[in-house]
């Protein structure tokens, strides 16, 4: 009768283009997992509707009933009311105050916690990946924006009801460019991929990046991580100049946290540090260990994230356990 | 037969120039307070003896022995070896490797353990003062250097072997002033009580700080926090421009902080604090409700502290008690 006893835990990563539900049995070991388009246009309550499906079929591929399920973990984009498992805003997916928590618990009849996705990400680093164990875990993922997360004696550091460490919005140039926050100079505002993307997108315009124009002209949406390090990879120095340069930025800011958290490990994650990671860890060791104070570099390690796209799932179902173990 | 029973703990505040020793009841009530020179020019030894009558005398005030002390808290400068109790190198004592745990646990035979004293005054605040009970609390106290601690549920955040929290180091002027750590444009370069004075000295020296010259003419050693109040009040507006400027840096690098650890209180503290409080909290005030995220400044409290001279005592004594209680 094993599997109707509640021994296996489900992750969920809520992207704003994709879906992803995967399975694991007591000891985290994956059993199944499906993906699915996110479809945020269609409105929240087909997104919900999809999640859930998402998660039936990851259950059926196991051969598994709901009842199986020992609890739910969710890393989700925020902001997030953590206690009350509210989605508070996704601008990606068009949400207001979705109750997440209390649908999947209505649905599936086990507990379920949701979670920023990066603090996710990074405690899955921390259980299982490039951080497994450590004291304190800094996690940087820049994308979009760039996201961060502390993991502290085997805890997420956050807020009073949702995720904080929001590197992304320290200020590392007193008037520099305006940032979607609202704010200039923020580190987000110059070495996010999206900033990168839009200063490469120039240099293809000023005649300077010819292996870029070839693979995605001038449109910022063709410029993703993989075209970058194509274009650096075929020759394009001013390229290469711009992502040594947001990576400088970041890793200054690093040296920045370094010097309040003291980390043991910093991981840096994301679809551009998967890409660029010479580029990017290079620059980023470079400058923490030259900026920080030597006592908190003498022993860091500044490496690359292992999970990859499990990361969220595995980090936000070792929380829905952990959830489980306070209570 | 109560002064028999281990029912008090002694907190103790090892300063650059002053000795501190105080006895605190059960619940934390002061007992009995002494003070001495700390004479650090007189050698280890010497400093180290007179720690030790210190607590003697403060006991002997208080009417009590030794084995009446369940436990002694002392808030040290760093960097120190929290774990072992030793001080690693203290510059204004001329300290190396002291292991200052060791010897007051051999002298008082009773527990003792040390801390940062940044750390100490910041966990005194959040436990009797002006942060009582907060979830989070992050103290800056700007002096000769700005100094940073956070209490996160309950406890230090600290660094492997030693404190961390290191707020006096954030960049905040990519090409700014020379930091005595050896970086340029560090927050205490431009932000902190000394920094304010030498730029206070170079106004007098210029003819812009008539009361100030009459107070302490140029000469830095002179220009202490108390005067820099008194300038200001006396209507040398060159003085109050500086502060202002250095409060806001402050205030900025607050921000980045506030964006990273959500505190729910922010504690400043120090006789920089305690002589311009109006003049400071409201720069600082201005600048993180300006500059960080709006979800992170909504519920937030930017304080004064509110023990003054006695935060690192009563704070180093409950320390001493919550590393009972924890072993």
């Amino acid at each position: 009768m094993k599997n109707s006893q509640r021994s296996y835990w489900l992750g969920f990563d809520l992207g704003g283009t994709k879906l992803m539900a995967t399975v694991f049995d007591r000891d985290f070991r994956i059993v199944a997992s499906r993906r699915a388009k996110t479809k945020g246009a269609e409105g929240t309550a087909g997104v919900l509707e999809r999640i859930q499906s998402t998660i039936s079929e990851a259950l059926g591929e196991a051969g598994l009933e709901p009842s199986c399920l020992a609890g739910i973990g969710v890393g989700c984009p925020g902001p997030l009311d953590l206690d009350r498992g509210v989605i508070l805003h996704a601008p990606n997916l068009g949400w207001h105050n979705v109750p997440l928590k209390g649908t999947l618990e209505k649905k599936f009849k086990c507990p379920a916690v949701i979670a920023n996705d990066v603090d996710a990400g990074t405690f899955g680093e921390y259980r299982f990946g490039a951080a497994r164990g450590a004291r304190c875990v800094l996690g940087v993922f820049p994308g979009t924006g760039i996201g961060g997360a502390c993991i502290y004696e085997g805890k997420i550091i956050r807020g009073r009801t949702g995720s904080c460490m929001e590197i992304g919005h320290i200020r590392v140039q007193p008037e520099g460019r305006l940032c979607g926050c609202g704010q200039r100079g923020c580190l987000e505002s110059v070495a996010s991929r999206l900033a990168i993307s839009a200063e490469a997108a120039a240099a293809v315009y000023r005649g300077e990046a010819p292996a870029l124009r070839g693979l995605a002209g001038t449109d910022l949406a063709e410029i993703k991580s993989g075209t970058l390090a194509k274009a650096i990879k075929a020759g394009d120095l001013a390229i290469e100049i711009i992502v040594r340069n947001a990576a400088r930025h970041l890793g200054s800011a690093v040296a920045s946290v370094v010097n309040l958290l003291a980390p043991d490990v910093v991981v840096l994650g994301g679809g551009l540090v998967e890409a660029l990671s010479d580029v990017l860890l290079g620059e980023v060791r470079t400058a923490v260990c030259g900026q920080a104070m030597k006592a908190f570099t003498k022993d860091i390690k500044i490496v690359a994230a292992e999970l990859g796209d499990n990361a969220t799932v595995m980090g936000a179902a070792a929380l829905a356990a952990a959830s489980e173990d306070a209570s």
